[in-house]
């Protein structure tokens, strides 16, 4: 080793041992014939000193040149620092120098390598090395570090098998759109990386084994938006002979456990909704449930009043902010314009104000008497104080809109409090989801999630009826995971395939093996997966997944720092019997 | 869960327990009033009991319509057996089933579901998921699970931080074939799959991460060989601030607890051989160590005594077999025509026998005298009952054909038993390798690998000559990992490239990211990768990585059960921008 400690453990038990450190310089103050350097590795920080009268003129000299980022080694004895620093575990000691060498120069680096840095996203991601230098930064992959470790521990002792599944698998076209692999030994045919080991999962519980899971890298070819990417990692899970509930106990069981573990946070148990009950109070599949503020429904109080507009509505519902009677006229006038941007699309906002003094202040007094509005209140359970928040129009479109509205308001309020954490199961998911672009249904969750017993009649009546054995995690507004209870005889999976349009030809020559392998004994089973990436985010109470990625790709799919993807060379395409055709 | 208990935990103290056990119809005896019914599952076996006098008729006709693979659901009770199986930990117990329920029907399965089974390879690999199904696979896997938790756990107590770098990278000719992955995004541009993270883990080493490893998988399209994955598993490591002794010590760490843990095996320390011993005793960069048998030179003792094809020979070598001198003139024979085969390549072989009576008997007799042999004999430390078998001819050929012999000798004599585990570091290796083919030097290890100091000069005078800071780890005669010292400045790495027959803008092209940062303050840092395929083979005692992957490809690349690779729609490749053309 060419250290004997590293730069964040010597204390002052240690003073008076002879030392050698190594690591980067991260800051010099030189005083003339006082030199100190703070020499920083992944452990943290430690002093060096270099003094005119005992150190020799070379050795200063050497110290003088020193620059930002260089990698040094320096041999000494810890001494008692005279002015400790108690920011730092190190802060009661440093290292009186006795040799120096530079391992390696440095350049001046582009940004600044500290927690605060002057470098745009653009130059850090080319330079991600350097940015990862940063204390922040590097953190947060520990964390990830840190939660891959406690989910292997966890699922170990739950006795899961961690089965690596194959990355160059066969390109289905259901669901998202695959990265294929030409094949130079088979011409003419590709590969496609897993968008998730879906059918591997399953008939790994063919296979009898039981329990199954993997921290495993999926491939999504997708128009990235801010927070994907190409490349993802999942925790993925399926087991053998069981209901929803045990699944829902297993991985309530994980997210126990990483709290508990990674954050020291004992969370409460996991409330479950339905997800008609999500929509219909939240207008989201994904509710934030730091916060209340449910959807209230006003169609019964509030039409028939000669109000035009929320006579005409389908539905007429608000939210009630506690509090916030208190905001300006300027105030709500710019909430209404919010919702009338064309990213939330509402035509207006109706509020009405609980004062202090017990009137209620509404936008349309015109059409409602003061008990009107009281029922009103009621309904919201509004007190005095309160502010309530009302949209209307298609029911559908309403909900999203409002869903948006409490976000922002809770928001606002500082109500969404990024070290309070509330998981909830959303369960009863639709099988399908009617697809405007294609005009037919499509599977939610994937063709393989099973529906609800009693709602298969409905498949042939009220397809967008039908109910499937499928759930979500959610945390604070995000998805975690989802999964679902899956098919496991060739009849059902073949009636869902002709749900989904698949012809039989079709459906043989995609996923024959499945059908096939679940007649020669499939137990009942399901599964879940877990996106890691934003389970990481969440637990470092990011917004971003790309943090928690060593190295990121950005929103062209573009690695900038190795510059990839790149041409490649025409004997490589040769080789691989294809062309590039720019043509079309 | 649709069960109480798995099928493997009942014993004498559950009797009269109401039970529900779930699982798969390994057998059915069915003896008239009585069938017995063996029910499996990962977790063992479980006899239940259906019998007519206490059964109802219907439940004793449904036990009776059970067919090999069925899967079921039994509920009933725990009772002593009367005949006991101490074959199996729930031998003691049966279940007196109440209630039987078909969960799934099986269709007879292509091959028998045992240890032993009537299935050939392909049929096997058809139906990998039945294959899993047969505890001799699966516990291959569940070895594999169990490697891969206590690699976690010894690198975690280490340290060492796992990160997860990234699987769409940037196509390099180097080395190995890439696999590619068109980018529908930038058309005409192609991902590369890693063939190792070898540049982002010496990146992450420039950003101080210090201590990186993962367990990832890595990608080359090469021409298969019975025992090559187009994708295999690797344990990849890199350390800041080491010398090559730190990695060695490290790793040797790792290979210990691996073996403590999992085989409860205690391995001696891991012995150290230069790559030109290696080769000189052995003929082999990873020699077998099981068993000694050294190569033995000659040339001073079996020179110039008469004997042209010794004469002629740049070098005269051979082995001494202990306890084989009672090989008759047929088994020796056999040996001759053995070395003499094309794989091999020998011109023939000359043999020795030091005879129970003291006499020596050669089949050279005519050229050396009975002095001459008994000076062999001294030299080869041979004794009464030994071999001595010799080869001769151009010496970096007759080593390779001797080091086959040598193996061929060890197996026929019961030297290289499976259960004995003789690691070996094989180090300074040579730098470069000149390649026939292209008609110059390629980097042995990679062009990341840093030569010794002292054989600088050497690469422009003598470059096949320069040692490199690189180690391999080689267990029985298979090579487990191999790793080195890297390159850490600029000015060495672009030495390198330019030896390597890089041009300057090649170099940067390819590499210019990783040079760049080598001058933004890199770390002196050295690494190591471990074929985790292959080391749990070893652990398994088998000589092939195939059994110990869940989902493994054909030697054409194939996966047979899923049909992949397979052909794309057209309108997949107009998205991509690549045509395929098969006229080349």
């Amino acid at each position: 080793m060419l250290r004997t400690h590293t730069c964040g453990e010597l204390r002052l038990e240690n003073v008076d041992q002879e030392v050698t450190l190594a690591g980067w310089v991260q800051r010099v103050r030189n005083k003339g014939g006082l030199i100190w350097v703070d020499l920083r590795d992944r452990y943290g920080l430690t002093q060096l000193i270099f003094e005119e009268d005992s150190s020799e003129k070379e050795l200063l000299d050497k110290a003088a040149e020193l620059g930002r980022e260089f990698v040094v080694q320096a041999t000494g004895t810890v001494i008692e620092r005279t002015s400790k620093n108690d920011k730092i575990p190190t802060g009661s000691i440093e290292i009186k120098v006795a040799k120096l060498e530079v391992l390696n120069a440095a350049k001046v680096p582009p940004f600044i390598i500290e927690d605060e840095t002057d470098g745009g996203d653009e130059l850090r991601m080319k330079y991600r090395y350097l940015d990862l230098r940063r204390n922040v930064v590097r953190e947060k992959l520990q964390l990830r570090h840190k939660m891959m470790q406690e989910t292997r521990k966890y699922m170990d002792a739950q006795n899961f098998i961690e089965v690596e599944t194959p990355v160059l698998i066969k390109s289905t076209p259901e669901g998202a759109r695959d990265f294929v692999v030409p094949s130079r030994v088979n011409p003419g045919e590709f590969y496609a990386l897993p968008q998730s080991p879906q059918t591997f999962k399953q008939l790994l519980m063919v296979s009898g084994f039981d329990r199954y899971f993997q921290i495993v890298k999926c491939f999504r070819d997708e128009d990235l938006r801010a927070d994907r990417q190409p490349e993802f990692t999942q925790i993925d899970c399926e087991m053998a002979f069981v209901e929803q509930e045990d699944i829902l106990s297993t991985f309530e069981g994980l997210t126990k456990h990483l709290f508990a573990n990674v954050k020291g946070v004992e969370l409460e148990e996991v409330k479950r909704m339905t997800f008609a009950d999500a929509m219909k109070y939240y207008g989201n599949d994904k509710p934030d449930l730091r916060f209340d503020m449910k959807f209230v429904e006003l169609n019964d109080l509030a039409k028939g009043k000669g109000f035009g507009i929320f006579d005409d509505a389908e539905l007429v519902v608000g939210i009630c902010a506690k509090g916030a009677a208190e905001y300006t006229r300027k105030q709500l006038d710019a909430l209404t314009d919010w919702v009338k941007r064309p990213q939330i699309g509402a035509k207006g906002m109706v509020y009405a104000k609980y004062n202090a003094d017990g009137t209620i202040k509404s936008t349309v007094d015109k059409f409602y008497s003061a008990e009107d509005l009281q029922a009103w209140a009621e309904a919201f359970g509004a007190e005095q104080g309160d502010l309530m928040l009302i949209l209307s129009g298609e029911a559908n479109k309403v909900r999203k809109q409002l869903s948006e509205l409490r976000l922002k308001m809770g928001e606002d309020l500082g109500l969404r409090d990024k070290n309070v954490f509330k998981p909830l199961w959303v369960v009863d998911f639709p099988l399908l989801e009617w697809d405007e672009e294609t005009n037919r249904f499509h599977a939610m969750h994937h063709p393989f999630t099973s529906p609800k017993k009693e709602d298969i009649p409905l498949l042939d009546t009220d397809p967008g009826a039908v109910r499937a054995n499928a759930y979500d995690l959610v945390i604070n507004g995000v998805e975690i995971g989802g999964g679902s209870i899956r098919i496991h005889d060739r009849a059902t999976q073949q009636l869902m395939f002709k749900h989904l349009g698949f012809s039989d030809e079709e459906a043989q020559k995609q996923f024959g093996f499945l059908m096939e392998a679940f007649e020669y004994g499939a137990p009942p089973h399901g599964g879940i997966a877990f996106g890691f990436d934003r389970l990481c985010a969440i637990f470092g109470g990011s917004d971003s997944i790309r943090d928690y990625i060593a190295f990121p790709k950005n929103n062209s799919g573009r690695d900038v720092m190795i510059d990839s993807p790149s041409t490649i060379a025409d004997e490589q395409l040769k080789e691989l019997s294809i062309l590039v055709n720019l043509k079309n």
